[in-house]
């Protein structure tokens, strides 16, 4: 499949977008800055005027990704007292945010231990924020006795359903995310009951 | 953590097993022969009377593990009739073998796309047999009564939760591996219900 180029965005995004197809397609240490001066279209000085290496923009995608999910996860906590509904919302922002941005998510998932020591440990960090909202929702609803008791392992089994479909989810198919929050959500409400 | 050595396997068998704590831990990218050549303590010739090459080792490593989870899946396909009990036992070895070969299988999950095309296919055809099996246990528990009625999203929500544990599972704790496999066969059930 054709790279999408995106060439109505600001050339730094759309440098990002293009990398992130390029990593999730190749893998990152496949990946070299003439790939992607030739993906991008630009000459090695145009394109390090706006990005300084190739970890570089691996970091940028990991933490924008990454950090969103957190900081959308933590409004939907705060707007959504009713912890069914508040997982609910989590699910559906979980899937729709794969399913927009399959290969920055991709790279999330799979290019992680590919940043430096530093890198590692503040991208995991966001992870375990966002990860936390999740647990806090099935503990509190646990208490309220909507959910059954916490459980660590329901609690990864949860995660891994909703993180692994970055790799079988067709993208581009705005009615397959929506069956697939739908379902996922269906699912996620099964193993949660009491 | 430390790499685990295997002094008591035949020569080919304790490099595979190095090489994919190697190809786990840092990427096989990052990972060059001569990384290999130090972690196993043999000589570049020494080394290469045993494997040709590092992409060879990446092919051994995942052809072994995937169509040795299909030939079993088999197996066991043919010694349960009932699409309940045939689950509950696809599950518990799938949790096994990700236990127990935590390395190989996350090399398995991570690094498929680093194969040439060829290979690439070929092992792809092994992971769609493994698959195959699930999915007719689905399908069949579907048509007796026994879960609901099949669903792509479902079944790939369930191998997905399966999957996505090599990620997080404490290797070397037997214990939480029969703890995983109970608790993700309770989910399956719970999953798959009419």
């Amino acid at each position: 499949m054709a790279i999408i180029d995106y060439p109505a965005l600001p050339q730094r995004e759309r440098i990002l977008k293009i990398a992130a197809q390029l990593f999730a397609r190749h893998g990152y240490h496949a990946v070299g800055m003439s790939d992607l001066q030739k993906a991008v279209g630009l000459g090695r000085g145009a394109l390090y005027h706006h990005i300084r290496s190739k970890e570089d923009l691996l970091y940028e995608i990991l933490r924008e990704y990454i950090q969103e999910l957190g900081v959308t996860a933590e409004s939907i906590r705060d707007a959504e007292a009713d912890p069914t509904r508040r997982v609910a919302l989590l699910g559906e922002h979980l899937v729709r945010k794969i399913a927009s941005n399959q290969a920055e998510l991709t790279v999330c998932f799979k290019e992680l231990h590919s940043l430096s020591a530093d890198r590692h440990s503040e991208v995991l960090g966001y992870h375990a924020r966002y990860e936390r909202i999740w647990r806090e929702c099935m503990e509190e609803g646990a208490r309220k006795g909507q959910f059954r008791p916490y459980s660590y392992i329901v609690f990864k089994g949860i995660l891994g359903m909703y993180f692994y479909s970055y790799l079988w989810m067709q993208p581009n198919l705005p009615q397959a995310a929506d069956d697939i929050a739908e379902h996922f959500v269906e699912l996620t409400l099964r193993m949660l009951a009491p």
